[in-house]
């Protein structure tokens, strides 16, 4: 199992802030979760609670080795259980929040089941937090959806939140208590507004379901809408990079940066690379409308002058990071 | 029983919207729904159906006689009761929203149960909402705390909302909602930043706590805070007559408007005017430090240009207001 956070830096920024605490990862089985678990765990913290519904095909895999050492303690729970976060978190004052419902398409069709996990299961979170003097939540938000359709491109993060998806809404609504809860009770607040995150242990995402059609069917590739949707894809290990960066300085408040790639890269673009590393000759075939699906983004791009400003740079090209990602699905 | 929307106008500029349909008001026992509920009855509607859980010592005085004529329909119901609300609205397209947990105090008090009213409640109605056509949301939200601290005042609907309460962050969460139900299910929706308003039927806010207090010991005033904190007060015949305007425009998809003043006035100034209003000579005795309560935005003031470029304009002097208001307490 690639650990992308060790390759990148055995000893994190953030170390000097993380060693010997408490910290929990929700979502910590999941895609990007686990990478976190692998960056805190280079940090010689205390203990890792990791917590995780085991939904979406999500399993212990990834942290496996550290349940083993006794690093991990692993709890199967739903971030809508408020009574089991108030317990698990009770003592421990830093929390990586990146349980989610993850889709677009099924937080349009179940608003009310959506809003439950991504508000709600945010709000259980804040809640059981407040307990702590100075408390740190890193929450993972989506610049790629809380914007909605911006008229200024890229869009800084003093741009007006107005989402087209209820996926959009509930991260944007659960920043709002992010905000207050940092003003009221002296909570540290860093929201990572994420572009399109990709990279090895993704099991979502136009990527890879790109790839997955193509093994089933190499001639010919069906691509949602007219395959001119943009937006920033960021590989996973430059995410570490931000997110190992943010938690170093220790910034006070309430703190919302985009996390995202300089430029946007079209649905379309992203096939031929697809394509082309697997030496195919597949047709393209758009299903057609300028969205892949209701509550779409057309096109979104992060400004990431905030994050830069702080010396953070993306290192991976995106051609760089498919081929990376596109090996590992086919390991 | 004063009826300002009478008062106002006799015949609505929404009334061609409105007429023959059925039309609910949430809180409409309350301060500002009373009113809107006097407003609709001028539109000729099928029926209204007022929703308020008589919370906060409301009673039906405002709308007995309508009860009485049958024009409204009275349930007394919860919001955050998810199964009342789909049965109430299931025919019912139009919904002006205006129940809420009422306080900031109690909001940062009081978290998560102000989170389930105020933001599980608003989601509980737009779902009821989602069985219809192309409905209309006319909700109160609260220009002076969503914006939080903001460096540019007076601060205009682009700017982006960094609440320091939970009441602020409660109405921008579901301002999200409002955002991208519009986008999604073909809603109209209005949010109605409110400043601070105030008049006739008011039981809660700065004029009403100072006239009780003057009552109570005339020699002296306790003004929270030092007094410097301001506010756009906004009379609520004002907001009334931007309502009308707002909801006669058949405005579609979401639209964020401030509903204040042209100028904020400081809690100072108002009690200047109340003494005087009142011939009493109190001293002003000043608690200290420069908020009134934990989450008090120091100077709220919302630029009103989009509002008044539809032909507003808030026709009631601050004075002139406070005079009426603190006259219908006296009666």
């Amino acid at each position: 199992m690639t650990n992308l956070a060790k390759q990148i830096n055995d000893s994190p920024l953030m170390r000097s802030y993380i060693e010997g605490k408490r910290v929990a990862i929700t979502g910590g089985c999941g895609f990007i979760g686990s990478h976190i678990v692998d960056l805190v765990a280079l940090c010689n913290p205390e203990k890792i609670i990791v917590i995780d519904d085991l939904s979406a095909g999500t399993t212990l895999i990834f942290i496996e080795p550290y349940i083993e050492s006794g690093l991990v303690e692993f709890h199967q729970k739903d971030i809508r259980d408020k009574v089991a976060m108030a317990q698990l978190l009770a003592s421990t004052p830093v929390v990586f929040h990146l349980a989610a419902q993850p889709s677009v398409p099924f937080s349009v069709n179940n608003p009310y089941e959506d809003f439950m996990i991504n508000v709600v299961g945010t709000q259980n979170i804040l809640e059981a937090l407040r307990v702590h003097e100075n408390p740190l939540l890193v929450f993972a938000a989506s610049g790629g959806t809380i914007y909605g359709e911006a008229e200024i491109i890229p869009t800084d993060e003093k741009y007006k939140l107005e989402p087209i998806s209820n996926y959009g809404a509930a991260k944007a609504a659960s920043e709002m208590y992010l905000s207050s809860y940092s003003s009221l009770y002296n909570f540290r607040t860093i929201s990572l507004r994420l572009g399109n995150i990709y990279g090895p242990r993704s099991s979502h995402g136009v990527m890879y379901d790109f790839y997955h059609k193509l093994m089933k069917t190499p001639e010919s590739l069906e691509i949602l809408g007219d395959g001119q949707q943009k937006k920033s894809y960021l590989y996973i290990a430059d995410v570490l990079n931000a997110v190992d960066l943010l938690v170093s300085k220790e910034l006070n408040g309430f703190n919302a940066y985009n996390v995202a790639s300089r430029r946007s890269t079209s649905v379309n673009e992203i096939a031929d690379i697809i394509i082309d590393f697997l030496s195919l000759k597949s047709e393209k075939a758009f299903t057609g409308g300028n969205r892949g699906w209701k509550g779409d983004v057309i096109h979104a791009e992060g400004d990431i002058q905030k994050l830069v400003s702080l010396g953070w740079e993306a290192k991976t090209t995106i051609s760089e990071g498919i081929k990376v990602y596109i090996a590992s699905l086919q390991s």
